[in-house]
């Protein structure tokens, strides 16, 4: 009969490695039938429920305590055990670590290699912010490793980081890649001309790893934290880094890789990435692609797929960015459509461009209308649904309501771009250019300002010559398009303008150098790496301590 | 200053194309600056509100009544125009129609014209139903174009057509080619393999011109409806058209086309297209692609990609459909992750094919774990979330919890793929397979239904030796892939089964021979692409009177 015994210690730090080396070794013992350590937080404690390892005494453990159970084949196995603890901890997990000078405090690391532009910070969650910003205080960039850190933490944080022109990835970043170095965990990949911006983690090692395989290489990936494009992150990570890149010569293709982002936060990021002057690959994943390509935009379908465009477009030569020829007007874009289906893809393909972009057609609904008879900011309208064809032709053969629309919008000086479709073929209008060319010539001669944009679809074998057609609806003014993605592409050159970036120091100028707070072994791959690092003999302040930190805090005025 | 009169006809049916006819000749008499001919609903009067044309007499008017309006220079002139109402009514929209024989009934055109194995019908919503159960009971498949028609109508008549084999295009459906001849609305496109099947309206219409405007040709274009693939229709039409492609030897690659899909629906027809024998098209706008290729499945990113994908696979000689070496299993996938977006990539790419699938990166709250300790149905689990890492190592150097989590999920019989990310690089553990392969050997051992795929990111130059670390976990039973999109494919081919489709007689068998029931141009149109067609001079039951209409539905025990 087995028989588990639990012994917790409060306020005490080790490294995980060191509680996961523990483990192993307690499991190696004679007569040891399993074993857990772990900090006592309620979700460890059911997972030790899990596997049977959890006694009455772990049940009263704190989150804060260090809890060690032993299942032994006797009580006798079990004690002699946890009697080995203090012993089992002293053996040092890296031998590299414990050769080296290790200085007490991130101020002494960085006095000790003055080269270091980097902190790597693995500490635990609740130590993990504090040791950041710390480590901005000193003018470096942080490699924020550590995960369970507040969002709060994490705004601040960023914040303070910006105004110092110092960049942090993560909270939460599980990779990087600075100058051919690997943080945290990362795949050995070949240099090249492809730099990457992802929420981090196992996406970006895996789309480094693909590009590797293809034959394709890296010249810098940044992780950003999985919140980073979250609303109230607002993306600060991801658009320093896409900064970063454009302004990088060694970089020329990006690729931009997230879990699925807040609406708002994409569509400020596209519009930066519209303004990069390289090819960008988008992958958000998630969210539905706009189209395959718009402008310097390819958007992939998945991280398989990112790697690929990347290598390709990185032995291309690609001409990018929109054309700026004409001043993006200010105003709003108000779409009239005749059908459905392509009022859906028309409002798909824009939504994350221009926001708020409301319809009648969209599925989410603080996209939808309120008020279908009046737009309200970008709207596309869905001429043909039910409550407009009751009683009346579909628009497609009648144009009446079009034509009444399109005075309204027109007479709106918030509309600066109306969009219409005019589809072709049997059963519809004979010739629908014949009532719509005279309403946009007359639009347009009583506001100058007002551009119109034409979706015409159809064959050169429809009844209503295509051609014809065309040349009638360019004569009144509007720019005709025959395809969807050449009419997003041009909406959006009208429409969005590219933000503002600040110039900040390049943190890739100079040869990787790197102070690691926390996971002992962090340091070793530095080491394997031939890169300048220093491991810090990290401990929590005031030993853990809750209360005590507490008063530390307050007393330092935060 | 300008008079507007109105004038209401209760109880009157016109043709639309009669009323929109009305307004144009009411508009060209002279004094006359605008005119409304409108059925009086509350959407309707709201538009003729916007354009000053709401009389108080027109604010009065019911719904089912004809609304009349004239604003001209002077009461003499509105009352002139409104006199000349009857006379204007008299005035053929139709020479066509006009010239021919026009029987009164369905019944009666079906005799006059044997060989018509379909009606199109356009008649007012209210109506619609009727008409097309009327065709369905004369063994007539149904172009329902007509929109206004309740759900509930729309799954009676599909079950209807499902049960006596014939198909139900529609309602609101607004466009279909059958046999090379457009009904409804209908760009003339060049006939070739290409099969469609899509909502219908604008979208169909721009994918067909599309394909034509590339050089290819379209087979059959087959129009649902846009609500068919809602969870209450089901998919019943797409479901119908799907099989009649997948059996028609004309048909080489197939488009699938819709607006954002329910789930479920989605899947089903997923399956059934896995099944299909040849390559589909798949674009579900505003779902994210799970992928660019999945099997025979082609992934397209809107319309415009659709038709060119479709034109491409119509050139090449593609090969096609999973391999069914194996018989697929019949439980459940456990996917347990060391990493997020990993997690999240294949949570998508599965998410509609494994239904439901459930995971703790899911964004919708109905595919969230409610507990993460324990699997439900089909899982995706991401270890390395911030609740299980909280004083432990991150899964990818310390694999503890994902051995414990193996153990228990190999012990659960609902459980039949168990599949692993494994991370290699950097930071990573030095040789997970070490722990990884002995778990999997010994679950397989215990189980020898259980199967294991194992996703292996890492590169050649990696610390671990990729080679070494496949062959251990290959050794151990495990099914090792190095990127996403095969993996995602072995499971998807494990796991789903094709649907049992039912062999229903082609509609296509014969050239195209069409009764016409409602909108008199779909009649021109007919006849000017050398169609057989008759036109039904239809009015409605009991003159459109609502109350007497009630009273004979009740005497056909309807």
């Amino acid at each position: 009969m087995s028989v588990t015994q639990s012994e917790i210690r409060s306020g005490a730090y080790y490294d995980s490695v060191v509680l996961m080396q523990l483990q192993r070794n307690l499991l190696a013992l004679p007569g040891v039938e399993d074993a857990g350590v772990v900090m006592a937080t309620p979700a460890n404690l059911e997972l030790l429920a899990d596997s049977q390892l959890l006694t009455a005494d772990g049940k009263a453990a704190k989150p804060e305590d260090l809890l060690i159970v032993v299942k032994a084949a006797s009580a006798a196995k079990a004690a002699g055990a946890l009697a080995q603890v203090d012993e089992l901890l002293k053996r040092r997990s890296s031998a590299a670590v414990a050769g080296s000078f290790r200085p007490r405090s991130l101020a002494g690391a960085a006095k000790a290699l003055p080269a270091a532009e980097w902190v790597s910070v693995s500490v635990p969650g609740r130590y993990a912010a504090g040791v950041a910003e710390e480590a901005l205080e000193l003018g470096k960039h942080v490699f924020l490793y550590s995960d369970n850190v507040s969002v709060e933490d994490e705004i601040k944080l960023k914040q303070k980081a910006a105004e110092a022109g110092l960049l942090v990835m993560g909270p939460d970043c599980g990779t990087a890649i600075v100058n051919g170095i690997g943080l945290g965990f990362a795949n050995r990949v070949r240099r090249g001309p492809i730099g990457l911006v992802a929420a981090s983690g196992t996406g970006l090692q895996s789309v480094t790893a693909a590009i590797h395989n293809l034959g394709g290489g890296v010249s810098q990936a940044i992780g950003t934290g999985g919140r980073d494009l979250k609303a109230d992150v607002g993306g600060a990570s991801t658009q320093q880094g896409l900064a970063y890149l454009a302004a990088d010569a060694d970089t020329r293709v990006i690729v931009l890789v997230s879990k699925p982002p807040d609406a708002a936060v994409a569509g400020r990021l596209l519009a930066a990435a519209l303004g990069a002057g390289k090819p960008v690959v988008v992958c958000f994943l998630g969210f539905p692609a706009p189209a395959q390509r718009l402008h310097n935009l390819h958007f992939a379908s998945g991280l398989d797929h990112a790697a690929r465009l990347a290598v390709e477009l990185s032995l291309g030569n690609q001409s990018a960015a929109p054309s700026k020829k004409a001043k993006p007007l200010s105003g709003h874009l108000r779409g009239l459509f005749s059908g459905g289906t392509l009022a859906s893809e028309v409002f798909l393909g824009l939504n994350l461009f221009l926001t708020p972009l409301f319809s009648n057609v969209a599925m989410r609904s603080e996209e939808k209308l309120t008020d279908v008879h009046h737009s309200q900011g970008h709207t596309i309208l869905d001429l043909g649904e039910d409550e407009f064809t009751v009683g009346r032709l579909h628009p497609m053969m009648d144009n009446d309501l079009r034509l009444r629309r399109l005075k309204q919008e027109a007479a709106d000086p918030q509309a600066s771009l109306i969009l219409l479709d005019v589809v072709l073929g049997e059963g519809a209008h004979a010739d629908p250019a014949s009532e719509l060319a005279p309403a946009i010539a007359a639009a347009r001669k009583a506001r100058k300002d007002l551009e119109f944009v034409v979706l015409l679809v159809g064959t050169d074998e429809d009844p209503q010559d295509i051609e014809q057609q065309s040349k009638q609806l360019s004569k009144a003014g509007a720019t005709v398009f025959r395809e969807i993605t050449p009419t997003l592409e041009h909406i959006i050159g009208r429409l969005t303008r590219a933000p503002v970036t600040e110039t900040t120091p390049q943190p890739f100028a100079e040869p990787l150098a790197v102070i690691n707070v926390g996971v002992e072994s962090f340091y070793d791959s530095l080491v394997a790496q031939d890169a300048e690092a220093v491991h810090v003999d990290w401990r929590p302040p005031a030993s853990g301590d809750e209360e005590l930190m507490g008063i530390l805090e307050k007393m330092k005025g935060r």
